[in-house]
């Protein structure tokens, strides 16, 4: 019963390298080939805005009904810190991606004309990136910074993962990104369901312990596997003017961003973490059989479903 | 800062006394008074098919393809263990709410002509039966036993809480209930959450420690209360023929379902339990204010919705 | 050539009494008789969010990637100052508009489940609440607060205006509503031209100058009649503890929000106002007819619109 | 701070040398080498119609229903002073851009096979002609004279601005014409917004004060540079027949077109002018990077648009 | 040989009652039926602008570049005395061909929100409206006072014409409209081709000798019956302040459209008029079957056709 | 207002020299010299078919389903009457029109292997041949002898004209041809307008008196002149046995094709005809500035187009 439909997968905790675009696509780098060659891993998922950078803490100078000059300054400087979609930064993952045969899921800040988006892309060794994205609805403050996604970024991408050593085999699956707390938007992870998703990434900045219970409720509910990678972030990562919790007492080691990756099955066990206290990479073997084992007496959109009574709409485009 | 509009509520931890429909009433009279008397409890709620029973482990003797004649028989017994709406049996739960003042959401088996439903009911002590929900999906075997509910007994209740002790005042709130994998439903909550559930009501048998994860998800998705009371019965709780784990090592206390009643608030706090191994009373204050601080941030059917990507239409009638 | 297509229309600048909705209520009574007995108004606007409050300089804890316990009381606190629709608040603004014979335009913070809305109701002395308007985008920090409308509440409205005095005639116009930054919304506008408004009803909070300037671009491009009512707030309209741009020269007359309301022609010509340091009335006779010698040469959605080259869809319903 | 993204840019306030082009195109040889020599210019912006001539007060002997001899003679004479694209006109006009290194934007009267437009043509000390927009639609009588542009002359030029001082340096910009009234049409401005224009010319004939409102209004609701060149013209710069507004007092000295040229930054700051009474040249630095900085709390069409509610359907080729 | 397929058909020489709607709907009512009680016609083609009237001579103090206040109040008059669709006027037109059983093809001028447009309606005695055509391009000074239509109102009507007295019989013929220079549109003739016109009304106020080759020339290339409708007006029939082509020589009797209505048949025979010099109803039989006698040997859209050389593509929605 | 844009025309009545190539050319050198030496012409315009000959009345024996020997004999013999191009036939036209200084269009019948195409040649004194235009569609019993041209010869030529005598001087401008019935094909015209032309040529041997409306309403139609020469023949000019309208009536001064040659200026004016009953010259001055005038208020391929609506596609090459 040794199955043949086994992919090797990663969830990376780290933080963006701030307002350094190559020094976070040089870490980009290192992971996934740490990735690659300490784990065979055949898929890299990185953590919520990793490319741009999540300014916790900040509030961009705005309270109702109002904004300063220095809150304008610190968007313009986040405005640059983003990258378009294509761009040479895309380039340089997609080389990172084809060099370790490592297809990588990651969160970036995208620049869209005077927008800007939080944004998963997806980029495949072989074909570049071949989808991406757009977190539908920001949270809280992220809205002063954020715009929203809208249909016609919701792709679930049959995917075909090469093996990366002589442990892995190429095994296709459907993949799909809920970003943060799109995780607690029920709609949008029923249609994901609805599409077959198989590896439901989550990359994530949220690092509260309640997250856990989510992340196993989710991979119970869509019987997918999950794979959240959260930032571990701490002041020494963030600019020396960057606010902070406490801003009297100041301290290069104090935690921003706590981590909590994981990767669960979708029978609800543990594979992997939750990581906390430092960044690193955690790697589990998904066996892609155990959607299937789980759909046998859950299948939220199938059998277990009552269109009858309850009806979802997709505006998809 | 403190709130007036807390209600006291509790969620008890026991089992059908088997096949004994005056034995199991009299059960609940005696923890309803305990939650009452000794807790100031204002509601109480009680686990799924408490009144009529979970025959776990019984398969009514079916196989793909064929019924037998003893699986008829156990059928049969099942069927006139299950009460009628309205029967004596209601008038005594409606008794017993008007006795103690105490509010009662309980789980029963409900005969209505040839087939029998997993029901929710809500009593209360001044209006008696206000209303039933009806299992949407019965889970594996339970789908020989137990009929589908529909769009007419979803019920969003909003209800007055009377004090019953110096400690508790009345207080109005919004309740409904979920039976056990009804709780994996992710369009039947978001229903709920869009018609303002403040008090999130599951009755289960599901008793495996992964449920403590969906529990607590469900309290933040949708920024309610969440009071999940499970069965907890060993193999003296269920007739001496009655089929279990091992036929072989037969003992009056094993555990035939684990229980972990669980009380969680809006933002994923656990407020009492898990209760484990024994049956009992868990009570805690729920101050409703705490949904509204929670949707601040999350209010996954209002600002945090997407109405033009995912239409939710329900046919509730 | 003396027109009978005339209505005195009034907006009013004022501000509401932080967190007493019954003075509110009395200060709007107030201004509506001042309006209809002073000027003879068959029409009165009055600001931004008047009821419920524009909570200025706050920013309800919020962080990038935090919330604060304080700043969820700051949200309760604020829920409970918005109403629902309908409701006794209300009832009570009908009341005053039937007294007093003026159809009433008003910003109210709308209570909806979990979430707040910025909406703006239209109230007539015969028919009461006839329509209401949700605010499509909040700005900035007032996403972490409000909600967003949708094509479901972007009303105009065909209007019988009541003679109040023997100066005004009963006359039929189409009135809509677009708070706020809502103006600088160019597809909303559009849309409003094309459904023919005649009342263009600007409810706001922003005071700055410029503010000016787009009030008469609007009256132009759209050939309608412009009526911007701005609240007009010092530091002694808001509770002690509500944060000001200087917390250490807290002064009751400074001013918070400093009005700017005016009246403006469909060939740009200011009618009344800008108001400027003090709450009070404005009055102007709007000469219907305005819109159409208007019209002769600019009617950008008709003999002025390219709808080969540029197309608008409403998604109304 | 200090931005290394700062274009130095004119506009011009001129007449046409009334049907003499060889005149016309050594005014605006004279007044280029000014803003380049004096001022450092990279751009200069030039009057709508300032090549061929804008014929104010004339009818062309229409009526409706009715058209004269002497009108079609008029009509003859004004199709002469038009131009073709290319002519030896435009080759002067590259020329000048060459020699002076600054970048043309200028109206022009263009003849196409027997119909005139009102075109604004993009000279690129480089590359010369790099692009042309046509008018729309034209304004009342211009309707008898002038043809409508359509879909394939409305670019958005991605354009590098040459350094022509020590002052200056080379920038890359996006551009775009809007001419006179076109400036009201909310459907082509907001085309122009999604694509990104930063320089937003406004060559125009329209004097009056309200003129400024709209242009103000423009760069704030755009997040762009505005730059309204008008002409400046009294009666003896027309021909002596030519149709004044009182023609019982003609006066050389009598204003013709009053001028008003400006340039307004993205958030509505007013940076030269308006020039009045007088022919001359405007200047100011545009430092880019206030588009973005203004766009962090409004992109009315990225994070401040509903395009689920309205949707622009372009029809560009 | 003497078809059955014959349709008696008037054209009515008629002119507006200025400025007064009930006045000008009488005499369409006596012309109508005169047409039907004298002649039995079927179907009666008024003028352009009958509804509305043409304001010959007028500026509406356009020039280049300006508009007057009087001109707007001219507008403002003329835009009231144009009628919407539907509106009580229409019914009284409707009920005109109900009770005389004509099929009535009637200029208006059509108002909709803010703009006019210059339509021709399609009046069915049994059916009322039918179907209405918004002219295309409006020629020179019309172009100051009426929009444009476009592909969706470009109807060919397949209609039963019914008998009105003992002379006819109940035909069907598909008819069209195109008014005054729109019949100078080869493109848009092509289109009604394509689409089988027989009965091609052209309303006009083109009252030049040179207007009659053009409806011989339109029979011919068409192969359809052509229906020229002229208005024939006196000075007397505008306002006596309405400007005249002398108005040193104001008489009541001079000419301001002179007629020339005509009825040409698929082969180019004049039928009946061109009636010249006063107002009245000229009527002629049509018999169908010469339209397909007369594409025997040319069918411009068909066997006559290249649609390898010239393909004509139409935006018809 | 002496415009120095006029060219001088000529249009040529007269027959072919049937069956006789070296006549017919002859016949082409004596008018042509009398247009010039006479009349002063630059330019002449031949009939239809004059070189090789229109074969009016004969059917070439041809019956549906059945060819007879004798026509093709009759085929054979106006085959070997047809020029190729070149010829020592179009050498000896290049030779007339080198002499006489006169630009010469003329229709020829044109042998290309083994078909006849009804063409135009266009005959510059100085270049020689510089282009052709075969007939796109024969008409009826045509099509037995002509095959169809196509979009490779469909010319509009930009000409310059010389002056032939003191009048004259020398002017450029756009000529075109269209044969006969392609007159009524409004597609192919309005091709010819959009490119601009100013001298259309319509070479014919439709005499019948409608043609007249036809040209007067191309002229209006294309803002143009309008040059059509037609055949004037009689018996005497066919062969003895040639096919005649009454075999019973031969006589030599009947008339098998009537003429009715024709200018017309681009507002309708009839500048020069019809010709009747005679071979002869017709001439007249063209003021290519009427083009331009005509224009003011009629581009039907200009401003008084409606692209949007109707798109013509041609397949040019």
């Amino acid at each position: 019963m040794s199955s043949t439909r086994i992919i090797r997968a990663s969830v990376i905790q780290t933080c963006t390298q701030a307002y350094s675009l190559a020094d976070t696509l040089d870490k980009m780098e290192k992971f996934t080939r740490l990735a690659s060659e300490r784990d065979g891993a055949q898929i890299a998922v990185f953590p919520e805005a990793f490319i741009g950078g999540y300014p916790k803490m900040s509030t961009f100078g705005v309270v109702v009904g109002d904004r300063s000059a220095m809150g304008r300054e610190e968007f313009l400087r986040y405005y640059n810190a983003a990258i378009e979609i294509p761009s040479p930064a895309l380039s340089r993952i997609e080389q990172i991606s084809k060099e370790t045969g490592v297809y990588i899921v990651t969160g970036v800040i995208e620049r869209d004309v005077g927008t800007l988006y939080c944004t998963a892309i997806f980029v495949s060794p072989v074909h570049g990136l071949v989808g991406k994205h757009r977190k539908l609805v920001p949270t809280a403050a992220e809205r002063l910074i954020w715009g929203q996604g809208d249909g016609s970024t919701l792709p679930i991408l049959e995917t075909s993962f090469l093996p990366t050593s002589e442990r892995a085999k190429e095994v296709t699956a459907k993949i799909s990104a809920s970003i943060c707390w799109e995780n607690f938007m029920p709609l949008l992870r029923t249609y994901y369901y609805s599409q077959g998703t198989q590896i439901y990434c989550a990359p994530t900045v949220d690092a509260r312990p309640v997250w856990q219970n989510s992340m196993v409720h989710i991979a119970i509910e869509g019987r997918c596997f999950v794979l959240s990678a959260c930032q571990f972030a701490q002041e020494k990562d963030y600019p020396a003017d960057h606010p902070v919790a406490d801003a009297n007492a100041r301290n290069p080691d104090n935690i921003m961003i706590a981590g909590g990756s994981v990767i669960v099955s979708p029978l609800g066990k543990i594979l992997a973490g939750p990581l906390l206290g430092e960044e690193g990479v955690l790697t589990a073997d998904l066996d892609l059989d155990d959607c299937i084992r789980g759909k046998f007496d859950l299948d939220t959109t199938g059998h277990y479903a009552r269109p009858d009574v309850f009806e979802l709409k997709a505006n998809i485009y």
